[in-house]
């Protein structure tokens, strides 16, 4: 799969729907409505719409003009977005990679999962993730990619609905049985691929089975060609932390090969970090 | 260098000194102090602080402590923060790194620019990167490590003086003579390692002698015990929009080596990148 039609298919919605947040929350008398707003300014960028005006702003984020227009000075002022004198257009400011360098700086498992990552990259050669839940999608935090491939497709903060991704898979079959079931019925089922499940019903079982083996072998299920094993991290009382994935295209190897090849790696590294994460 | 050291060096500031912006934008009619202060909540977190409580916010911030729990929740309720409900405390959320990859998929140069590191990556075997200038520092956006580099200590969104940087001096050296001797005015020297230049007027003499052979060499800057080559982008106005940068521990490379191998393919990569920039 090219990386535009990657791009197009999980390219963010309207602005305003992005901000996940409890539906009552805007009325919470705790609740700073400025901020959701501007997250929403920030929001409204895209590939598709990577320099917008004032106007193109107040148009996609709903807001009032004078609004937006004290949205867009407080972030250009803050640094956050960058401002073309030329053409009145803004952009997003490369300070927000600032965040992720925080954050990323900040969690531990990503911290400690490194060396382990990279060893199973070193073993295999190929491309290794590390992916976190949030919601009933995963997000890349960390990766290591094979020297073939170092696409811009997949990147750091790459999202993807978790029970299409292997690692989401281990991670959605530790869950405890409520969040499981959570997870399972409410992510909406698509044909990203010909092979992909699609039957919430065949999921079911497909995870059940992950929680007794405590691996994941997929193919194709939201890029095409792709094998992936994955295997869940957890903590010292059970908690699943994350979950790590070794992923290769299928034109490299066979499944029986990545059975063999991929799976014990993988399951090594996942039980490595697990440890350093204070499970024992 | 260590990674530990590294990062005690570049640790973030106080958090309140950390948000860039005019002097008298606070009180300018448009500008929206509260999401200054949400800024400054995401910017108490750091690796050393990843958790904090309200109390703890509120004595980092400065805010009072009604205010704090207002930005607390609203973060926390717009999915930049998690709450770890057992112990009151709150950590930065991998949500984070999805602004990162909005200003990834939005920038065009780091979306152009990635073949062409990727191929100055297989030339080499050696660590290729990316950076912008942000004031007087750069920040690296896109970085292709070498197999034998995939430290914690570096990555995207890396913050360091542009004159300590081989990519950072090769944009100084681009730039109208204005900004340049803002630059170079303005810059904290530092012996950051026994080789640094910390004198404004040697530093001054490189960048002019960089200006005119058009690439940087150099060594030990800020870590001790690299080789740095560094070359400026440029687009079709001939303005500067970052600077390439190939870098090899001194243990496996001479100087001389370095010049015959890195120096050539540096410049081809930058100028092949500043062609895609509409450079003619």
């Amino acid at each position: 799969m090219s990386a535009r039609r990657v791009l197009k298919r999980t390219t963010r919605a309207a602005p305003k729907a992005k901000v996940q947040r409890a539906v009552d929350a805007r009325d919470h008398s705790l609740f700073v409505n400025s901020i959701e707003k501007a997250i929403t300014v920030l929001n409204s960028f895209s590939r598709e719409r990577p320099l917008l005006t004032h106007a193109a702003i107040t148009k996609l984020t709903g807001l009032d003009k004078s609004a937006a227009q004290r949205f867009l000075y407080t972030l250009h002022q803050l640094g956050l977005l960058r401002k073309h004198e030329d053409t009145k257009q803004y952009s997003l400011s490369p300070r927000l990679l600032e965040f992720a360098y925080a954050y990323t700086y900040s969690d531990g498992l990503i911290e400690r999962a490194q060396p382990f990552l990279v060893e199973a990259h070193e073993k295999t050669g190929e491309t290794v993730n590390l992916n976190v839940l949030e919601g009933t999608d995963v997000l890349l935090v960390s990766r290591i990619p094979s020297q073939q491939l170092v696409t811009m497709n997949i990147q750091v903060g790459f999202r993807m609905p978790a029970l299409y991704s292997a690692a989401g898979r281990a991670i959605v079959a530790r869950l405890p049985a409520k969040q499981r079931d959570h997870v399972i019925g409410t992510t909406k089922y698509q044909k990203y691929t010909d092979e992909a499940i699609s039957s919430p019903k065949e999921m079911r079982g497909l995870i059940e089975k992950v929680a007794k083996e405590g691996y994941v072998l997929s193919q194709s299920q939201f890029f095409k060609g792709d094998i992936s094993v994955g295997v869940a991290i957890v903590d010292g009382s059970d908690a699943v932390l994350g979950g790590l994935c070794l992923s290769v295209p299928r034109a490299r190897m066979t499944v029986q090969d990545a059975r063999e090849k991929l799976v014990p790696v993988a399951i090594t590294a996942a039980r490595k970090i697990s440890l350093t994460m204070g499970a024992y």
